[in-house]
């Protein structure tokens, strides 16, 4: 049987700890492509470049693994892959992180990681984006290893069914504390910001964003319920913003042109 | 009675038309305050800053409305306008745009003027992100204005039903050929992406992005259809990116810790 082909991608840049665990990972389920950015994407959400030409350079970063590196942004990087490097090929998958801190609920959002995974689900491709709920430099990503092994067979041999995207988050857990994976929804909840004001060295004013996470959503059947009580989320992903329901409760803003309308 | 407070921003930057053109329309409708990125954000999806200072300036751009342009995303304007410059008075309105080309169907996920308008329906504040389909720079933002007066004025009396955020997108029509306004929903639709590979003045590889647009949707109730037929589409949109119904058919990927798995 042919081996899969799985390109690896991220937001936090080729030289990222977590872009090297999944390396890992991945390589036990086929071979691999990464591309992934020259330089950390943090809170791109869904950013594409088009106003200047994008550069992607070989590099021997990873042992026995093809290997870019991208001017772009995360989604950048899925377009170039499918496109132009693997553009005579067939992707069987795509994973993108792992992440660090949280993706759940309104964060997705935000994320470069899920945009790139996105990205790749809107070219048909299998897609799963991972984070870890650990912020720190030396997080360990191991220790949700096998349930990601399992995860990614399944998700190759039988795909994912009536979308083509997953966003998995993984609590700051030891392997064995880890209770399973949830497949759930996104929970409702929001951030309330704050910036801190303070002046350069110039005396200038500038603003920083900070900002505390709420969740608003008292469900056991969400993202975050899954992650505060010890299991791996799974929320299965896609692109439809419409809130469908409220198309018929806002028809009172249709207006046909043989309706008299201001001058 | 209270003059109804409104943040106009865009992705196209502070200077560009469609900006005047929306804070001349929304000028009519309440007190406007503009917040614009400093420099054109198209294709910025959701991008947050959060690894740089953000910077704020006052201007005189628009007479009779207190104006600033800042150094970030149209996201971060957002979040800036309310957290910040807004923080003790209440927003009754966000509108976002005009820009150039068309955020109808998958588009709306790649949009800053969109991202910037979701942004705000997070704060709760009812938003409403426009787009007219005419990439030229004096592209005539005027023909829709009747329209866009009565829909305005009738989501400031009314609030937006079951969620908070329009996406609104405007064929490029004479006035007197828009045949009006339809609720209907984001159709399915993919780009094909091509790079076109060129060598810079010193010899290396760059690759820029371009692409054509597809429609996957026949449905007669979509944002496409109603812009092949002359209406302005308005989607009400969300931030829910669960595939619910994908949730239950996914049960096989759960796992848990006391069924065995690998190692």
């Amino acid at each position: 049987m042919d081996r899969k082909l799985i390109l690896v991608t991220n937001d936090d840049g080729i030289f990222a700890p977590g872009l090297k665990a999944l390396v890992n990972i991945a390589k036990k389920h086929g071979e691999v492509v990464v591309v992934a950015p020259n330089t950390p994407q943090s809170g791109m959400g869904h950013a594409i470049t088009m106003n200047q030409p994008l550069r992607l350079h070989k590099l021997n970063h990873f042992e026995g693994v093809e290997s870019y590196e991208c001017s772009g942004t995360p989604v950048d990087c899925v377009k170039l892959a499918k496109n132009v490097l693997l553009k005579e090929r067939t992707l069987d998958l795509c994973l993108s992180g792992i992440n660090h801190g949280s993706n759940a609920s309104i964060n997705i959002i935000y994320s470069g990681t899920m945009s790139a995974a996105m990205e790749a689900s809107l070219e048909h491709v299998p897609s799963i984006g991972f984070s870890l709920l650990d912020y720190s430099f030396d997080a360990d990503f191991w220790q949700a290893e096998p349930f990601l092994d399992q995860l990614i067979e399944s998700v190759l041999q039988n795909g994912i069914k009536s979308c083509n995207l997953l966003n998995v988050n993984i609590p700051k857990l030891k392997r064995d504390e880890i209770k399973g994976l949830m497949v759930c929804r996104q929970a409702k909840g929001h951030w309330v910001e704050e910036f801190k004001e303070g002046k350069d060295p110039r005396n200038e004013t500038y603003y920083w964003l900070t900002g505390e996470f709420y969740c608003d959503d008292p469900g056991d059947d969400t993202d975050l319920w899954a992650l505060e009580n010890g299991y791996i989320s799974i929320v299965p992903s896609g692109h439809d913003l419409t809130v469908h329901h409220a198309i018929s409760q806002n028809s009172h803003l249709q207006i046909n042109q043989h309706e008299p309308i201001g001058n």
